[in-house]
């Protein structure tokens, strides 16, 4: 038997109890032996709840009780999150978390500490909800050199673009709806403006690469300036614009993650990850490429994870370290993202053709009506583009839009 | 330092020792400790191959040797691999396979063995190739009750059917195209009549439900007499003919495993799978559905989900018991597919809709030309829909295609 608690009774820590006692046979069957939940913490109080019985308001009832092994940690937030965490750890207790705010800050402490008490924190649900892509990533992509992980990491801005693309809603009304459907904050900036994407994205590069990537250190931009008639000249041209958060390794060895709104062209199956849905697309030089789809969020499809840890810690008696990074004193190996390469989709107001042909190069024009011109680059630099942004600009050409174009 | 021995250096066997020479230091990281290919087995002589000196051709020089912990069985079909397989677990070496006709065939027998020996039989590389789908399966959905699994398994089937489908081609000419590009055999029967999908879908329908399902007992139907015409009208609907291996969970116990064309409305991601990817989607009572893509077929594809398993048994010191299943001593656990229920396509010559709708019930008519109706059911089963079938033959209608049509 074994015994394990549930940290924070909100969305997800309720889903994780819910969810247990549904399929109770099943995953007792998973991990080999009896399981229960003995404890749930929370400060608030739960009257008539039919758990009322096992919540608790000290993180101490659960670390005094020797009978504890694993804790599901659903809390959010840095602290106390962080704390309790490292007293669970501290005690050989394992930790599995859907908190990827805790994970992208203190990840690589929370898991040498793991390791110094031969025991595991888990995070499969941090990134991608539902989706299983942390232990699909260093386990059964074990013998690949990674090149590249790109995803579609909030659901939220995910649901904004996909009313913009298919319902010809502006954002500002994409975002209302999105709000009183309840996939959106009433202080929506964490999704909007890419931080969310942003932890996830630097857990999977701190996974894949061996490093901790701290929020800070990666560029992000949101999508709160993504106009409705981009949105349509490149769904007419062959693409949807989608808030990706990617990293690449490079040539130089440095890594390059981003979180910004890239077009994604229909030949990308990720162009076609609509509403709440979360994708991630992986690229190796075994597999070429390989993607991960589901709900990246919501109460059940998070527990389905943070259980799905739970019963991996309760059948490992040791660390599982293919799945540590370490910790970075620096950030010198993360590249500047103004050295990125992508082709580049402008929309330009006043100009020829002809002078921005002569200005950018190669251009591809896929719209030229109502004195607008949007074109495509060559793959160029952020750099380079900025240049020729700089350049048109000089020359009296109004630069309404840059977007970067994601490969296949 | 873990040496291992890879069975069979064909097209599978040749990717699994390139691959693991050219990623050996990651491969040792996530094992974390060092590994080495010590013999290859093939009855051929290979002079001049870099890795000429670890070839034998016996599989005792292996099964004598103490250092072996684990094998790559990459010879395909059921004898003589079945008897190594035995062999090797027998003596606790654990075994990781892309012989999916093997799994399909005597899975249960081989996973029984492995726990005997407490070793370990991997099969990630039987279905899906690249996509990591079984591992996925008992290990991050394990708090989930499944319901359905559906995937595209098969990927000369996918690629014939996206040339239809995009390109306009018939049926004969895109297998020829197949052929050509060397994604189909000279005899491409095992691929079009859909056997190859089927054993794929035992394998999961095994993993997912607990027992042994045997390719005899699952209604297996081909892509070969699809016509074009269909193709098109499907696709101007809104949706993609697609070869779809499924296996859902019924309300009286059973499982319900079919293979056959069906149509995948646009809505279902599966939908936009295109060329030789294959993909996979999962229904939880968690996750709701979840999507695994990626190559299916393929050198390095498959040998990095051989690999995968070969790190996995290195690190495993005992059997993973959740990805077991028991030997079926009947098949009474599979119901009819008669009783599956879909929404139903029909497409007839002669006939009013005045007609059809009285015979058929509600029918929403997505073609009207040349003298051909074509019109989709509500929910019936398949039993129903033949029923349907015999009265408009009755009444004089022909029909040309009765096609089901997969939900989202």
């Amino acid at each position: 038997m074994s015994k394990f608690a549930v940290l924070g009774y909100g969305v997800v820590g309720s889903g994780v109890v819910e969810l247990f006692y549904k399929n109770r046979e099943k995953i007792e069957e998973k991990a080999g032996h009896k399981m229960d939940v003995k404890y749930i913490l929370d400060i608030r109080d739960f009257p008539g709840d039919p758990y009322e019985d096992k919540l608790v308001k000290s993180i101490d009832d659960i670390l005094n009780d020797n009978e504890i092994t694993a804790v599901a940690e659903c809390m959010g937030g840095v602290e106390p999150a962080f704390t309790f965490t490292k007293q669970c750890l501290s005690k050989g207790i394992s930790v599995s978390t859907s908190n990827k705010e805790l994970v992208a800050a203190k990840g690589d402490i929370l898991l040498e500490l793991a390791k110094e008490n031969n025991c595991n924190y888990f995070f499969e649900a941090s990134v991608g909800g539902a989706i299983p892509i942390i232990r699909p990533l260093h386990k059964c992509l074990a013998a690949n050199s990674i090149s590249e992980v790109a995803g579609i990491l909030n659901g939220t801005t995910n649901f904004i673009l996909t009313k913009m693309i298919n319902d010809g809603m502006k954002f500002d009304d994409a975002l209302k709806l999105a709000q009183e459907l309840g996939y959106a904050e009433r202080n929506p900036e964490a999704d909007v403006e890419g931080h969310d994407a942003c932890r996830k994205i630097c857990i999977i590069s701190s996974l894949v690469y061996g490093k901790h990537v701290y929020p800070e250190n990666v560029y992000t931009k949101g999508i709160t300036d993504i106009k409705l008639e981009d949105v349509q000249i490149v769904n007419n041209w062959g693409g949807s614009i989608k808030l990706i958060a990617k990293v690449s390794k490079l040539d130089n060895g440095n890594i390059l993650p981003t979180v910004m709104p890239m077009i994604v062209p229909f030949s990308n199956l990720m162009s076609r990850v609509d509403d709440v849905f979360n994708a991630v697309m992986v690229y190796g030089d075994g597999i070429d490429k390989t993607m991960f789809y589901g709900r990246g969020a919501g109460k059940l499809p998070t527990a389905s994870a943070v259980l799905a840890d739970v019963i991996e810690s309760v059948k490992h008696d040791r660390t599982v370290f293919s799945q540590m990074w370490a910790s970075s004193s620096d950030n010198s190996f993360v590249e500047d993202y103004k050295n990125l390469q992508a082709q580049m989709y402008f929309r330009t107001e006043s100009g020829s053709k002809n002078e921005v042909t002569c200005i950018a190069g190669n251009a591809e024009f896929i719209y030229d009506e109502n004195n607008q011109l949007a074109f495509l680059t060559d793959v160029i630099s952020i750099k380079d583009a900025q240049n020729i942004a700089d350049k048109l600009s000089a020359n009296g050409i109004k630069i309404v839009s840059v977007i970067p174009v994601l490969g296949e």
